[in-house]
């Protein structure tokens, strides 16, 4: 799903997100998403879905969507960079995220730890929608998180890379603006490379990139600078980044080159059956209300 | 609009909506609205409508919805019966109605007294929507109330008459029931009848219902009865409740004969008519907001 509501929980303007949307969309493909195998479709094209957020809301209150500490975060962002109070949509995202779910009937969730209360609201709406409105068998399975064992990649600035802090290094960028990032990421003042997560964090993130890329340990890789320093470390990770995204690079330029026929094509088919899955998902929750005239 | 997805709002149990549903099309229709003239539909029925809910809670802050007095007096209600909190549904009801009222262009909303505050939001939804993703001319119009000159109508123990309190009398009561409505409707210890709506309200109630259908003034009706006391009071305005309702519940009666496939048809058009004008909304308000891949 491309969440592009996403882009008004925590800004006014909504830029340019036909742009955005298929960058999203040739990330997909570049990195190797079959859309005839995975269903790829953006949030605003499925009301059906929307839809559930009524029931779903009336099955959580307002003082646990307060103590959700992803909310509590995004809020005291929110209200820091804007001055003003939280909005109606944030405070509810975690609804959001559970008919985006549940309208699918996921049952595993790939997710970053951040994400992990969201997913426990998710979690609360599919047992209580069970008791509350089926007799029998309960309707929507309780989805598992699925985290993977790659930690928090930071930003050349040290905080969580994301999109919306500019701190981030896009798939598509070039090879020049790769080194550029690298060579802004911050490190710390000991010359001998030690791969210490707590201790040295900015350095260990940098590790963890390049070896990934590198195909070896953090551990190796340190041991393998040593005392050569942090311009060594990031001349090492520039360039097994740009050698390890050569080929989805190159995939994703192929792409772009006739892209919004590409996208377009992939959505449609997205949207499409997302339609299908979502409306059914809503005719059986109508149902089991009692909600069919 | 018939607001089904509401018995969610302050209850568990749906009950039995499909008759509860049915009693209402017949009332609209007993009581003289075409559906030739006008959309009778189902909220649960129209999930464009719902999406909706999304950018329009991106423009109301927790805050906002907060100090809403009409969701504070449900929430406290909620909360006392049920001893618990208010929902994230409570809480978003005024955004639903902007919803409501929002995608179906209305302009002229009839409401009581305590659902200003509602339309506000309403109001406020629509400039914000405009302000932020409209540059030329408005698209929304901020809707304006239609206020009626009949005050709130007393249940029978003096409180605002409403179905959930178990205080109401529905139209389609007996003549019997009717009667037995007006015997236990609560009065005051002075014997002599006046219309004082402040001092006396549930026998100022009693004269505004009464005149209403007798085609009289409140005041005329008081100085009919005068020192004949309450008990006279109560049988003549049972007298010209059950006289002023005999057609529509006449009407009433042969519609509910075939109830259910007149309500079946009825809704079916309406459901569709519904979806047509809120499936134009949403696409109006998707491109405006950059949301077309």
């Amino acid at each position: 799903m491309i969440a592009d509501y996403q882009v008004i929980t925590d800004r006014d303007e909504t830029g340019d997100l036909p742009a955005v949307v298929r960058e999203v969309v040739l990330d997909y493909l570049a990195a190797g998403i079959d859309p005839d195998r995975t269903t790829i479709f953006t949030h605003s094209a499925v009301p059906a879905l929307h839809q559930l957020m009524l029931p779903f809301l009336s099955l959580v209150t307002v003082a646990e969507l307060e103590r959700n500490p992803t909310v509590k975060a995004e809020a005291a962002d929110a209200v820091g960079r804007q001055g003003r109070g939280m909005s109606g949509l944030l405070l509810t995202y975690p609804v959001h995220q559970a008919a985006d779910i549940l309208a699918m009937h996921g049952n595993l969730v790939p997710v970053g730890a951040d994400q992990l209360p969201h997913l426990e609201t998710t979690r609360a709406v599919a047992r209580r929608f069970n008791q509350r409105f089926t007799a029998a068998q309960p309707y929507f399975a309780e989805p598992d998180a699925l985290l993977t064992d790659s930690l928090t990649v930071l930003g050349h600035d040290g905080a969580k890379m994301a999109k919306s802090r500019g701190n981030a290094l896009e798939l598509r960028a070039s090879e020049d603006d790769t080194a550029a990032f690298f060579r802004r990421a911050r490190t710390d003042s000991a010359r001998h490379i030690t791969y210490e997560p707590e201790q040295r964090p900015e350095v260990a993130n940098l590790l963890r990139i390049g070896a990934h890329f590198a195909g070896t340990t953090p551990e190796a890789l340190a041991d393998a600078i040593g005392a050569a320093g942090a311009g060594r470390l990031k001349d090492v990770v520039t360039e097994a980044v740009v050698e390890g995204l050569r080929s989805l690079r190159a995939r994703r330029r192929a792409l772009a080159a006739d892209g919004a026929a590409v996208v377009g094509e992939v959505l449609a088919r997205g949207n499409a059956r997302a339609n299908v899955l979502a409306a059914g998902t809503l005719t059986d929750v109508r149902e089991l209300m009692g909600m069919t005239y």
